[in-house]
């Protein structure tokens, strides 16, 4: 099904840069350690606003900063190797060889050029390769059965544990009450405008309705180690991805969006991929998943991290599945976990693991109008099916854990029993394999891992706060990574509506990060204008949420567009939106004409009456009215309703009787 | 501003007709009244789904019935002017002539034709012109700061009311126990598929959560009539709309959609116009408002309402300033009253009146950061500064309402005051109007009236829950009919979908019909795209609400469309769709074989694996699992979970400990 590698793939693949509309690249230092850069974009007004620049996040990395050059074909800067280094416990060392089947066999014109230049990879200094060797992992599966993991592994795992190891993980140092300079540069990065935002309008800061979550006037760096100690955020940065800006995931923080990218085997190239990744952060995405399947699988991701200052996550069984030609009952822990180590290797930041899959799940899923549709739920009942054993996942838990741990890749535990339907909403198959989530959880903190739950798929409205709650009380209030939720399954097309409203619910209620959907859900392959569809519409369902839980600073950015909406500084109504270009772009198909756009007037009303302007002369009226007029005012209205409404209550208790006082029979 | 008429408007609208992608229009005949044809539209399925025809609600009136051969010069079939005149208490009077200002002077090649058929209108029998007549207006008005209307309207209004007058509108009708025909109809429209539903899947009906809505199994004639006897319902049907196909709106029934139409001063023609009304219906648009400003208003209003099968509603105070050219303060309530009329004889089924913007509530407005944003509750602030008086439409209320009674027009009550930015959502300026509005919702009950009152505009989702409570509480449950509302500001050119999150949750919570946006609001005027975009992103909202409501029949359709993409059912998938074109172009852009529409894969997965062929095989791996197999399976995760859950809590908590026990120092 692979077509072959066009001559474009052997050229530099071209990503979109440059500023934003009226945007400049800002970045500060924070005070506890001024060495770091924290950028945030800052879009400037026109001058009779009289205000300051709007600040907001910046998801978009070095390609929107005109000072930076971008080489595609060197990567961008490998900031934090040196803050991985100094801080020690980590050893450089000889990665594994990169095998054929890990671009799924390509070769010659079919197979996807290497990145150009090679680096060493970093692991934890203690990794025990031993601990997950094949042999292990071989006696654990006979008894996995069982579903219960292996007691060498425990015993084993017991031993490390308890001797007083070397941090490596955010985990790992927030439980020490050490702050590493990730922590401080993601508490820079969420304070964003905070301090303005509380010198204005202070009472906003206590407006919104959090459902229980934390979420301070400021946040500091001891904020954010303690929720990463508490378990309930992560900053997802495998040791190995030293070009990330780093980002925080968490109930208390700013609500994060996922963009999905991947070529599959029926389409697309590895150009086309780094730029989807340029272009899904340049629009707003904090995170990006390749989800790939296919060949030339390990290159094209290769070109992506590197390229990549947002994390990156994966699943990994795609790519196992790939190296037993798609076979999944041929799937086996020594396949996976080699491929775990060499995405590791590669910086990835986040695997979504579908542990929690269990044999004893899967004839939950029979009843179901939509069954499993997960990818890589069903590709583990299929394993467990054929083998009628345990998920090895499950059994090799632990020395998943142990191997994620050494490059501090988090975990993303996957919901392979999520609904496809309606009508399979919050059913026992889900719920039961959150439970398991749960308790994975407990595990991997165990072994110092950090660790987010994916969550939802199809979930009417009523019954998508549920879903929150028993996340938070399964999983010890570890972030949820929701898909959606898709609210109804009967827009094909709209899907990114009809999940984006799901989406901003549930970010309201507490979920962390968004992963978007685009209108090609259930239909095709996202091209570059659905990335940026769904980009736009998961950031600003996630921006409803951010306004609904109250944070301090969300509301800032909606009163500077509606103000100038209201004073008809078009230019700045545009600058100021998700995206600019299609604002304008909007407004130029009615009014196209320069002069429109300082115009004191809009297509909607025209030219001779505008409800804006009157507005002007409403508070000149106010503005000269004594609080005796306007007290005398209120009188006269209360007045007036009283009267109206005592009158007629009584006269519509009247009407329409007969003359006998009886009501009158229907005639019809 | 206005361009000279295009020759187009001179040939014959063309409208879109044919019926929907393997779909076929069929009629039912109430058991009531056998007499009549209530449509629907049925969805065939392929063969193999072995399923019938999927029922669903059908708002595209004759044009998508292949039998009915339509032409607009002639209008649709006047199938309700029997109806009316068989109940009596109306009479065909000589209508009021149409003057040049009605068409805002428009002439030659300016003026857009007139409708090549007129009808004489109808009017209740016992209509007193006198009592709306200028003299007492005028007396009205001079005591309008008052804010108390005439006394001798009130002793006037109260003899008619005292006396026992034929009923006329739906309201009339319900009061008196009187079952209309328009009930039955509606009624039948609104069972769709109820059986269906509760035969195959009873429990659904109870797992919504209706927020104390009172939604029943079946919808009986007499449920429709005591719901409007108690103003928690209405039936818009002007005497003089007698091409229309009756519809409910209440929040017992199927949440409704309206969609906004109307040529400005700066765009659009007549053909525009009823295309734009006819291709709104067809994708699903229960009403349509043609908010139309400039010239022509008159003509191109006939030309949509002869031609209408959905009720048409108006802002008549938008024609009203044209006719005093565009000068708030000129406004007279002579002016409005004939334009009142003027409209009630074309057979407009719903006015917006925006009664409730008092002048004790302008200086409530001064602060906001958007001010006034309605455009009728701004025109309204502009005459009362500048005479300093109350409102006419407050103080003419009463004649107001006597004019829309002979007619059967029902009232919108507006929401001039509504937010028109999250800073200034539930302000006091917004609840003091909606306060008045429960007042003045008593008062056209009492003139026997049918009532829905508008609200929301821009708020955040935490605060959209508190203004469908208190609607509810102060309009008597009279149904609301709310814009959105939009939950954050800044996002233009992506409003339809700010606006749908906030649609969805407050058509949950109880709104009865929901006003679209579309992609074009707040940057220009929305062309057909915009316009099918609009109501396709509002019918999934409304439809999301009846799901999380749980109407009994809503999920139908969800099932069958997720059964159908289950099992690869392509055509299926699409011709289900709410948007059948855009599904099936959104497939084949990335798989545009034919063969690929029976195909049992999709490009997401790709052939070689694929989630849903799995779950076929797990279907019959549980089918052959005995009982107690499953209670062993279910004991073993048990098991399994319980011991990892002990031992990693206690392992957890030891980890990190140094030699003497004390959590360690941060060193960083």
């Amino acid at each position: 099904m692979n077509k072959p590698t066009s001559q474009s793939e052997f050229e530099t693949p071209k990503v979109t840069t440059g500023a934003l509309p009226a945007s400049r690249k800002v970045y500060t230092h924070p005070t506890a350690d001024v060495s770091l850069r924290v950028p945030r974009r800052e879009i400037n007004l026109h001058p009779s606003a009289n205000e300051p620049p709007v600040p907001v996040y910046d998801t978009s990395g070095p390609y929107s900063d005109p000072d930076v050059e971008i080489d595609v074909e060197k990567g961008l800067a490998r900031i934090r190797t040196a803050w991985v280094l100094e801080r020690g416990g980590v050893v450089e060392y000889e990665g594994r060889e990169v095998k054929p089947e890990d671009n799924g066999g390509a070769t010659g014109k079919y197979l996807a050029r290497e990145f150009p230049t090679q680096n060493k990879p970093l692991r934890a200094a203690d990794f025990d390769p031993t601990f997950t060797n094949g042999s292990l992992g071989e006696s654990t599966s006979d008894r996995a059965g069982a579903g219960d993991p292996s007691s060498e592994a425990r015993g084993n795992i017991t031993e490390q544990t308890k001797q007083n190891r070397a941090p490596v993980t955010q985990y790992e140092y927030a439980k020490l009450g050490i702050i590493t300079k990730e922590m401080i540069y993601v508490a820079e990065r969420e304070n964003l405008g905070r301090k303005e935002a509380l010198a204005n309008a202070a009472e906003k800061v206590a407006e919104g309705e959090s459902w229980g979550a934390d979420i301070p006037e400021f946040i500091t760096p001891e904020f954010v180690r303690d929720e990463i100690a508490k378990g309930r955020a992560i900053i997802p940065a495998n040791i190995n991805h030293p070009e990330l800006e780093p980002q925080i995931i968490g109930r208390n923080f700013l609500v994060k969006i996922n963009a999905n990218i991947g070529n599959s085997a029926v389409a697309s190239s590895v150009e086309e991929e780094v730029e989807k990744m340029v272009w899904a952060t340049r629009w707003g995405a904090d995170n990006v998943m390749d989800l790939s399947t296919g060949r030339n699988i390990h290159n094209t991701r290769e070109w992506i991290i590197r390229n990549s200052p947002v994390p990156i996550g994966t699943v990994p069984i795609y790519q196992a599945l790939e190296k037993v030609d798609g076979i999944a009952e041929n799937l086996t822990w020594e396949v996976y976990r080699d491929t775990l180590i060499e995405q590791c290797e590669q910086g990835v930041d986040y695997f979504t693991i579908h542990a929690g899959v269990r044999l004893a799940y899967i004839h939950l899923t029979a009843n179901r109008v939509t069954g499993i549709v997960s990818r890589g739920g069903s590709i583990m009942a299929k394993w467990m099916l054929a083998h009628h054993k345990e998920s090895f996942l499950y059994t090799h838990f632990e020395e998943i854990c142990e191997i994620m741990r050494a490059y501090d890749v988090s975990f993303s535990l996957g919901d392979g029993l999520r609904p496809g339907s309606i009508a399979d909403a919050n059913d026992r198959a889900q719920f039961a394999e959150l439970e398991t989530l749960g308790e994975l959880t407990k595990v991997a903190h165990a072994h110092g891992c950090q660790v987010m739950i994916e969550g939802p798929g199809h979930v009417p409205m009523h019954k998508i706060k549920v879903n929150m709650e028993k996340q938070l009380r399964e999983c010890g209030e570890a972030p949820f990574y929701t898909l959606g939720p898709l609210t109804t399954d009967i827009a094909p097309g709209y899907d990114h509506i009809t999940s984006g409203i799901g989406a901003a619910m549930i970010g309201w209620y507490g979920t962390a990060m968004l992963c978007y959907v685009t209108p090609k859900e259930h239909l095709g392959l996202p091209d570059r204008d659905d990335v940026k569809v769904g980009v736009i519409t998961y950031r600003l369902a996630a921006h409803a949420a951010d306004l609904a839980k109250g944070h301090p600073a969300a509301q800032m950015r909606d009163d500077a567009l509606s103000r100038a909406r209201f004073e008809f500084r078009w230019e700045d109504q545009f600058n100021l939106a998700l995206d600019p270009e299609t604002a304008r772009d909007f407004h130029d198909q009615t009014l196209p004409k320069e002069a429109h756009k300082v115009a004191h007037f809009c297509s909607m009303c025209g030219p001779k009456f505008c409800s804006m302007k009157i507005t002007a002369e409403v508070r000149d009226y106010a503005a000269n009215m004594t609080d005796n007029e306007k007290k005398a005012l209120n009188l006269e209205a209360e007045k007036g309703m009283a009267e109206m409404s005592k009158k007629y209550e009584e006269l519509g208790s009247e009407l329409y009787l007969s003359e006998d006082g009886t009501k009158r029979e229907a005639i019809d």
